[in-house]
């Protein structure tokens, strides 16, 4: 009811930034257990976030796009796909990315469910990480996809040569 | 004519994330000289991007909005503005994304003329300083507001314990 235009409401939201490095925690650290890492060097992270209403059929349109859209810079200047570069993929998901305004509070309410967004990530990276395994290109140059847990914190640290980010709506 | 709902288009679309530090290049390393480098502790990382169309008349209901949302945790587990936290804030203009999917590239035919955005993220900018400087917490606890210089490569180095990545459009 209330918004404007429910029916150009996204079903997902990817937001994507360039990096030379990336490093992200995929465990805590708990008593008598060190925090757990993963880590990329050279290549692209990708933020995800699913909203209400969102089934498995968008994820290979999804994987399609956010692989093979043209945003990574070569050492010559051209812009190429990161399977093209070939560089290394970091999944990240990210609720907070389904947030509305309202006030001066966010609010949540358009997000998948928990579970179900769960079901669609892993998906979701599954899809990637074939693709990855797939192209000659990657793996002859050896890259690399790493991801994050869904539902943790995802404590991160970036370095980037600009990390040019670009929001694609699904 | 071409796109779906041109009446909600946004006129500019801001990118907020969280960090302990942000180290963000802003001059480039040049013959004889070393790039030149700002950076914040513990804080607010705002991206910035403006489309065609917009005016000044915008500007204070962004810096509004933007310092006063409440995405930014306390040590208790609270979510208070970055003015209440008090946090400093790294502020970056990013083009990128006011980028539109069109195939397998991105194009950028919303985004304002270069001169023009940068009157307006210039202002952005001054009114967000004002505000920093005019709030009794901010000032005793010392928090600053540094900026990326527009048209740039915006060369940025992240740490964070979780981005919390968050989207608003005005």
């Amino acid at each position: 009811m209330a918004g404007s235009g429910s029916a150009a409401s996204p079903l997902a939201r990817a937001l994507l930034q360039q990096c030379l490095s990336a490093r992200l925690q995929v465990k805590p650290p708990e008593p008598g257990s060190e925090a757990r890492w993963v880590q990329i060097e050279r290549g692209l992270i990708i933020y995800i976030c699913f909203f209400k209403g969102t089934t498995e059929e968008i994820v290979p349109k999804m994987v399609n796009t956010l692989l093979n859209v043209k945003l990574s810079e070569t050492e010559g200047g051209k812009y190429v796909s990161i399977l093209d570069l070939p560089g290394s993929i970091l999944i990240i998901p990210q609720a907070t990315l389904g947030g509305k305004l309202k006030g001066r509070n966010m609010q949540y309410h358009a997000n998948i469910e928990k579970e179900r967004g769960n079901v669609l990530y892993s998906l979701l990276v599954t899809l990637c990480e074939r693709e990855l395994m797939a192209n000659a290109k990657c793996s002859e140059a050896g890259v690399v996809l790493k991801h994050g847990t869904y539902g943790n914190r995802q404590v991160l640290k970036v370095d980037t040569n600009g990390p040019f980010t670009h929001m694609i709506e699904f």
